[in-house]
């Protein structure tokens, strides 16, 4: 079966993952690939029960189209999340439906143990069915901050400077481990699943405990010269301001707008302890902002303008059709938003706000996890050993009716259509 | 003639363009042609004395190689600069050579009048050679502000709101025009023959009339969803500051940093008339603080404090390994950019500031005219009419001798390659 090529499988399951449902034409027409060799590896994949031919349009013309789908189940990931107030650990599919999941609570300040990410994985790994395990392709990471070449990670909020992640994760794991900044996982997520899907000038920012901008650029994604492109959080708003931040500087964006920030201001005005400064209690400054406390409006107010200063930079720079918030923020929509619009148009040229929207992410909390899914599907298309296992038959699948029917249907037309 | 493709002339003058001087093994390896078309071409361009070859290089396996290079004359280009305190106009040769120029003040706050523009562009044709005259290929126009699909042009410091440049150029003149933003005519400039010829992650500033950034970044131009990428200068720095900025906000960038800025702020605290803003007197504020004016070193450490948070800004976000900065500021280099530098470390992330160079324009005021040349030239490759113009057999050039001599040389050569 090595006839078929690797690139013909490549280029057909990237497009299906990004696009989901495809006619064979489509495939073709995007592919750039000839006809017969799309035929040849879509009935490969069809008795491999990698891809379902679902439904069958009347097209125009009278003649019937397959549409083509994954399995969604040919194949399962990892997911971990570790941006944010809580680290994330999911089993999911191709199309980034979530099996199960693992989360706990993180303190920020103390740096994380590493035994907790593995410990977490472990937990998610020993709940697979063995057919399920089977099928495991690799694990994909989303995780705050930098990280360089040999995966060492250097993220202020999780206390870590120049830390061998991938290092550490490869002596618990004979799992291939893919490794992306959250920055670039979150958008790719919003790309493939969220609101972003069609839009070529897109920024994605988080802000939870720290601020970090995911900037797609004339549908490329914006990388820079040591992949640090997106560096929204340390833009230094004001140099004379108290706060202090955890880069070491004074009045970053972070310092000001992120979740433990945002929290940290209130409660020193109000007298609190502020002692654990955790990202969570910001969802408290919400609910008191809703209730019309003066503190917390005053300090929202002091976040929002600081972050509508920092989008003013990013729509005057980059020119987006679209900006998605998430993180924290989104439990705070109702207070908070409008806020950071305001002040985003009191500070960038009315030609670049003419057209921009501003939305809440469409994905909640599950962004990051969605993320490192689409990061280990599309990293292990690129590797030729374990694109094939995401083609192997499905034999074991708890799908397997399913699949055998189609295999049958399958089996049938394509005699007709060679 | 006609079986010599035109992609494989663009291919090779492109290459040539950018690299100035190439082997023939080199233009095989970059344009990906195979041999018989570089060949081929290379015959063609060479009889035509469209190139030269020149010189010869022993290489290490004793081999001959020719070094090949453009015959500087063998196109011009008329160049217009509308960036700026001055209208700039050259008549240029395919290597940025500069053989005609014309310039002249204008004066801020007043529309610029199209007509202006039209005598300039005139008073250069009327002194051309006819000889010249027949190998002018095309109008390369750098312009300020921002320019829409139509030509039109909006650029608050010519007074222009939609103003159709290209069109009304195009009443004046048979010479093919492309028109393009002075931003991204400039680091244009900078990759071809300043100081970013190697580096795919750049910027370039220029603080003139006006303030915009031209981004190169992971190796494309930075162009936005309307192509406004790249206003750094209506970045509102201060919303409650006195400046009012042309835009009709205040406290943009432009309103604190630009050149009439500067000088209007210093003519303000020093109670001088202010009726006349005029960009070039910015010199004088340069030379007040070189006698350590404190009202000039006022002005200017606001101007820089700005310019840095900006800077800081594009620093974070793109992750650049080079800045260029140009216009005016050129002139005050030893007063200003050490100002403007503490500023850009006091407020970016020590991360992305480490390895970034800040640097002045090696192309001085003519960068503008080489942007708009090198706009010109690329755009002819593009267009086969004015590609085939530029590949015409040289006659009646003065540069004629050198050319036959080079014409035979090759001719002998030519039978052995073959």
């Amino acid at each position: 079966l090595r006839k078929i090529a690797d690139q013909w499988l490549r280029d057909i399951l990237a497009l299906l993952h990004q696009r989901r449902s495809v006619t064979r034409g489509e495939i073709t027409h995007s592919t750039g690939l000839n006809p017969a060799s799309v035929s040849h590896s879509l009935r490969y994949l069809t008795q491999n029960g990698t891809i379902l031919k679902v439904g069958e349009l009347e097209s125009n013309g009278g003649r019937r189209r397959e549409v083509i789908k994954l399995n969604d189940d040919a194949a399962y990931f990892v997911a971990v999340d570790l941006e944010g107030s809580r680290i994330r650990f999911a089993f999911t599919n191709l199309v980034g439906g979530i099996r199960y999941r693992w989360e706990e609570d993180i303190e920020s300040g103390a740096p994380l143990n590493v035994q907790r990410v593995i410990d977490g994985i472990q937990t998610v790994l020993r709940n697979l069915a063995p057919a399920q395990r089977t099928r495991l392709i690799a694990i994909g990471i989303s995780c705050p901050g930098i990280i360089n070449k040999a995966g060492q990670v250097t993220a202020f909020n999780l206390g870590w400077q120049k830390f061998p992640l991938l290092a550490e994760l490869g002596k618990a794991f004979d799992t291939p481990l893919f490794l992306e900044q959250s920055h670039r996982t979150c958008i790719s997520a919003e790309r493939w699943l969220g609101c972003a899907q069609n839009s070529d000038n897109c920024v994605y920012i988080a802000v939870a405990d720290g601020i970090g901008a995911s900037i797609f650029v004339d549908g490329h994604p914006l990388v820079g010269r040591d992949q640090m492109a997106g560096e929204l959080g340390h833009i230094v708003i004001d140099p004379t301001a108290p706060d202090r931040c955890n880069c070491g500087k004074h009045g970053c964006l972070e310092s000001i707008a992120s979740s433990p920030n945002i929290w940290r201001q209130y409660a020193e005005k109000t007298g609190r302890s502020v002692r654990h400064i955790a990202g969570s209690k910001v969802i408290e400054v919400f609910e008191r902002a809703r209730q019309k406390d003066p503190v917390a409006l005053e300090v929202l107010d002091r976040a929002a303008e600081a972050l509508g200063f920092a989008l003013a930079c990013l729509t005057n720079l980059m020119n987006p059709e679209l900006i998605i918030l998430g993180g924290d923020l989104i439990r705070g929509e109702d207070v908070f938003l409008h806020r950071i619009v305001k002040h985003l148009k009191l500070r960038a040229m009315l030609d670049s706000l003419e057209g921009l929207q501003v939305r809440i992410t469409s994905l909640g909390p599950d962004i990051g996890i969605m993320g490192a899914t689409s990061l280990a599907v599309q990293s292990s298309l690129l590797d030729s050993k374990l694109l094939r296992k995401i083609c192997s038959p499905v034999l074991d699948s708890f799908d397997g009716n399913r699949r055998l029917n189609t295999h049958r249907k399958t089996r049938s037309r394509a005699k007709t259509a060679l």
